[in-house]
């Protein structure tokens, strides 16, 4: 008999067979753990607010928020979900360079806890939307910095970008309160880049986030309700990297929270936190279909990849480098062979792993991408050769919901309407 | 008064007022009229098969039969929709490294012409479908070559691969026809690679590929009753690169085809295409919201990007290109400035075009990638920021047709449960 993965507790041959393969499973209890952790770890002034861009799964997110998360969001639907999952308005914040005019009215009307304004554009609009409602709009100011930090993975500052106003061009804006009469300028964000591993970058980032703040809103003349420092905490995917140590980003970070607080008794303090939260707990489930050698090389033909899991595969990545694999269905045999583990897509691209150590594989076994819990299927193409969304499966406390259904033909038909076009005159039958 | 882009007669507009943006636009008389120059300028033998992974509109689909396209599916959905949209089942051919059983099974079903069968497992599965049935399955093998052709784009020969079956495994089945009872092994497909914009690989593939059929076919003692090409066709999108000739492709290729049609005069000769028959037609209509500045550089960032059209920005290339790209609002001013044009989306890889030269941009303008009919929103993270699938019109004889609808936050949240979790006991309201 073999030994099987579990989450909390139950077994995954028992999951798969439920909801069927490809699935994406989360530990709920994972994902509460992580986010406690966290919070009796940091600086008890500082709020954690998830970034719903990284699994926007309503359930996700109530499970998040009853364990003190708070909403980052950055489209209507994120919007709408963050409230349905019971997170009040004045705990959730709205983000993004390209807001339409309606998300920025919902933001209004829901009572978000601030906007964050990415351009003097944008401050314009949400101006006329607040004097359109007699009321006045609460805006942070997301700042483009003129100084990068080493280390920060995707760097974002000192570059010329989309999101945010230059701080040189925010520092001669020194009419701004004055020019938009019916916002209430109250905070600052500043967002240094994703992926960071290391725990250094992430101290000196909000070090400087915080003196920026103040020097924007000195100049500017307008209080600090809020600093947002973004956020960008990552995980460790690939051989050779080490996910960040947690005592250690607490000892460095918490004085400098502490010395911001110290002298801002009433200002929110936020971290923004995707990924960090959200990918430790998932795994992607998929079913082997075929196996086959090829050139004297293993190939496992699975039923999902890049259409599900495209961070996995790594498509938009120079590398492809192989996200953590197992076989899920005997977790006790010795990974004795290597093994390329491919998705079902007609493209030589549709590469799981390509070099996954794995005990012999047999058709009907079950492997698992770990650490799938962010940027999976929403991040991916999931209507690709049109096979649609995969089903998305909680288990917390030993029980197991299904928190998102799996697409059918008929839903990716449902949306599309046949017109009959009649033959050109030219065409015969003949052919 | 300025001069607007047109898609057969309607101005680009009244499209995006009309079906809102971002909004994809397929030229119908294009897509009719491209497949048709291609029938007549190519080897009367050679039937064209859609490959719908390019574009899976069913609407797009029935256009393009009506101009005598047959159907190269992929997936269940795929084949359902190839079916609704009037593709006979003897029309359709079914392909793909991990078809599952019920794929199977429908492909017998819906009695396609043939199943593309890629490994010894699925033969087996295909023999026992039929087996239960009481018919004889038709099927094609898939042969990965030994060989592989220079210019070939994304080259598949020659390389270990998930696809197929290695020619030289191939050769020593000599008992494969005899193991497979319910099996009427009938053709061969081999497919060389993709984006190919040169003639000369094209015709040295088909010869290649005629001879390895025939040598496949005598081998295994099974009669070619069809021989598909693969296809691979490209079109040009980046700066350096040209169209097919077709003329010049003709005249290389239909004497080879010549040859092989008159010496198998009852052989069905397949040739797939996707992108070819698709890409030209469609443009990607997105309207700028917000323009600025950051340390020198021109931003336009508009409603749509990455979330939509993936290719456009170069995900999964090692370099960024820029797709061709107009202001389509004002395609009579001239392009004196540089723009980067961007997504909505909170990364920032989500760039449409790079170093664009276009006209003064202003919030409003509506912004088209062309050549975007093919690998756009079904090859893209739609679900990304939750935005959702953009609608999808198709343009004919100066009438136009919502062919796919805009998804909204609703339909989004549709497939999710809420389960409401309680806070765990530590968790206080103090936070």
């Amino acid at each position: 008999m073999s030994v099987e993965f579990e989450i909390s507790g139950v077994g995954i041959a028992e999951l798969a067979e439920r909801y069927g393969t490809p699935l994406f499973v989360y530990d709920g209890d994972e994902l509460g753990g992580r986010l406690l952790g966290l919070r009796e770890q940091l600086h008890p002034r500082l709020e954690i607010f998830y970034s719903l861009k990284a699994n926007p799964n309503i359930s996700v997110c109530a499970l998040l928020h009853a364990h003190g998360a708070r909403a980052e969001v950055s489209s209507m639907a994120e919007l709408i979900t963050a409230r349905r999952a019971g997170v009040a308005g004045e705990d959730i914040i709205f983000l993004g360079p390209g807001k339409s005019t309606s998300e920025l009215a919902a933001c209004l009307d829901e009572g978000v806890y601030t906007v964050v304004c990415e351009s003097f554009g944008e401050l314009k609009i949400l101006d006329e939307l607040a004097r359109e409602r007699g009321i006045e709009a609460r805006v942070a100011l997301r700042v483009n910095p003129s100084f990068a930090v080493k280390g920060s993975g995707l760097t974002m500052g000192g570059k010329p970008r989309q999101f945010g106003i230059d701080e040189e061009q925010l520092l001669a804006a020194t009419d701004l309160v004055d020019r938009h009469p019916n916002l209430r300028l109250m905070g600052v964000q500043v967002y240094m880049g994703t992926r960071i591993l290391d725990e250094e970058p992430i101290v000196e980032n909000t070090r400087r986030i915080f003196e920026l703040a103040e020097r924007v809103s000195r100049r500017l003349g307008f209080p600090l309700d809020m600093v947002d420092v973004g956020g960008g905490l990552g995980v460790a995917y690939f051989d050779g990297e080490r996910d960040l140590d947690r005592d250690l980003l607490a000892s460095l970070l918490n004085p400098v929270i502490d010395e911001f607080a110290q002298r801002h008794p009433a200002t929110r303090l936020v971290m923004e936190l995707g990924r960090y939260l959200a990918a430790t707990s998932g795994t992607y489930v998929v079913r082997v279909r075929y196996t086959k050698t090829s050139l004297g090389q293993n190939f496992a033909v699975a039923d999902g990849g890049t259409n599900h899991h495209m961070a996995a595969v790594g498509i938009g990545s120079y590398v492809k480098r192989d996200f953590p694999i197992r076989l899920l269905n005997r977790i006790d045999e010795p990974a004795t062979e290597t093994w390329q583990v491919t998705g079902p897509l007609c493209t030589p691209n549709d590469v799981l792993a390509k070099k996954a150590a794995l005990p012999p594989v047999r058709p009907g076994d079950l492997v698992g991408v770990t650490r799938s819990g962010a940027y999976g299927p929403t991040a991916s193409p999931v209507l690709f050769l049109s096979h649609g969304y995969p089903a998305e499966v909680i288990v917390h406390c030993g029980r197991h919901y299904l928190v998102s259904e799996r697409d059918e033909p008929a839903d990716l038909l449902r949306r599309q309407h046949l017109h009959e076009f009649a033959p050109p005159v030219a065409v015969g039958a003949e052919r």
